[in-house]
């Protein structure tokens, strides 16, 4: 069983392969520069991993992991649209470095070229594989929305914000798991606990994004911290300390995240509420939980513990990173 | 065999069933409202035609045709944010009725939905069905990039121009036939006939697009005339013209197109340069010249002439029409 780091190589070799260098260069450059952004590539691994953890050869999957991850790019071109965001990774979005309509294009092309790579599976598999990725892709859409939605939205619970996350961010993952469990030869029952392993990882690996985004260090993290503050970004942290204040706090927090004012004073601010409210703990607990709920169900898999030790790792890696 | 009337009657009446009002409302809303301002339906009407010419029921067709439809508008609604356009159909686009991140995120979910049609085909058949649908929407992008290209591009040639529409336009014609007959059941050769016969009225429609934006009879063309001269659109006519002007002409022309001045004033001499050029009858010309390519693409495929009476029939109206 190869772990993380062995598909990580696997897959960047694999990837940089594959061209992408077609005509007009206009719509195919922003692609080959988004691919080539980087970035930790746990979907399509997952993928690897999970046909490898049923006796599958990666190679086998392949394709599909390319195809998950095209399509995961292909969200953050236009979430980068939609989201106004000048930075991905480090370096100027696509939409910033060219234009918006580049970004629109370029995007669904990747889109399409997704479906190309999904199409490699074998026939026997290929309507399965299909459906799973058409299920995710239209989940992930509705999640963007909902997120958008929620941006003018008062009144969310947390419950509300569980639910768009799971449709964004963690369906995705739980796809590419049982994608890659299916080409390996998994059961039907099989592929679908691993896809809510995968589900839960994913709900835990965005909870810890919110974490990070407000708590993390900024030295190890790799970015600025209080992006998500600063933007009145409704995420867990700040739901659950809504729901848990007294009525000056809450209006003291409404009050913050009503105006665009504002900058270190106000992230240190709202970081002292949270704190002092122990929303953080209350997030860490959160993380932990779905981490057990995810755990549990790739303990239900019926194989040797030892086969799925390099799954456990990467969930270790997935939510209690730092950056 | 059906014709035009009653296969359009028939797909209305079978989108009209598929409701695509899942949540959120924000997301979905612009796709049913999209999908409600009608057109001609040409091209889920070509996919149903072949798979009846080749002895197939439509019904087996009708998921793939509602594929293509669907895909054909995800295309207009992305288009009409990066055209700037305003109307579509007479009515407000959907990135003027919403905003231009629910048309891109609309855009995208109903290219997801596409493909969960296109998922509908018997397992024999879905491989090659995938695989003419995916390159088709690659190249539809890559037109439309072309597209996008030309406004800023000068020195174009018609051959460059006529690619262009080939890609934006013609091959979803082509696809549209090509997979109706797959699914029909036509050999590979026949499928590529038509698909062949497809590519030629594709481009044929398109020129005639062109000839009736500058030429039609704004009361049966139903929309303004004189848009694409207005946007300095580099049209057939255009390009043509320049081609064979003399050099006086050929700079006034090249002035008119880089002003962003003029109203009817314009449309006026513009035309009438175009009229002197005789390149209103050139389009005419080599409409029909893709018209009877076509044709003999039909003609070759190994079936009674009265069985493709229909598609003889759809391709007139697609090219003798007046709007």
């Amino acid at each position: 069983m190869k772990g993380y780091e062995e598909l990580f190589s696997y897959f960047e070799e694999n990837l940089k392969q594959q061209a992408f260098d077609n005509k007009p260069s206009e719509l195919y450059a922003p692609i080959q520069y988004t691919l080539g952004l980087g970035g930790k590539r746990i979907r399509p691994i997952l993928t690897l991993m999970a046909c490898e953890l049923f006796g599958g050869e990666i190679e086998k999957a392949l394709p599909q992991a390319i195809a998950i991850e095209l399509f995961h790019n292909f969200t953050l071109i236009h979430d980068d649209i939609m989201d106004n965001a000048p930075l991905r990774r480090g370096e100027v979005t696509v939409y910033k470095k060219w234009n918006s309509n580049i970004a629109i294009l370029s995007g669904d092309t990747l889109f399409a070229l997704a479906y190309q790579y999904v199409q490699k599976a074998d026939t026997n598999i290929l309507p399965v594989t299909l459906n799973v990725f058409n299920k995710t892709a239209i989940e992930v859409c509705e999640g963007q929305q909902f997120d958008l939605n929620f941006e003018t939205k008062n009144n969310l619970s947390v419950d509300q914000y569980i639910e768009m996350i799971k449709l964004k961010t963690a369906v995705l993952f739980a796809a590419s798991l049982k994608i890659g469990a299916l080409i390996g030869g998994a059961s039907f029952n099989d592929a679908e606990k691993l896809y809510d392993f995968g589900l839960n990882l994913g709900l835990g690996f965005q909870l810890k994004d919110d974490f990070l985004d407000t708590y993390g260090d900024e030295h190890i993290f790799g970015k600025k911290t209080g992006s998500d503050i600063l933007a009145n970004k409704k995420t867990f942290l700040y739901l659950k300390a809504l729901e848990i204040a007294d009525k000056e706090t809450r209006k003291r927090l409404i009050n913050y995240f009503n105006s665009k004012e504002g900058g270190i004073e106000k992230f240190n601010e709202v970081k002292a509420i949270f704190t002092r409210l122990k929303v953080d703990r209350l997030a860490l607990e959160k993380i932990e939980e779905y981490r057990k709920i995810g755990l549990s169900s790739l303990d239900k898999i019926n194989l040797l513990p030892e086969k799925k030790e390099k799954l456990f790792a990467i969930s270790s890696l997935m939510i209690e990173r730092d950056k």
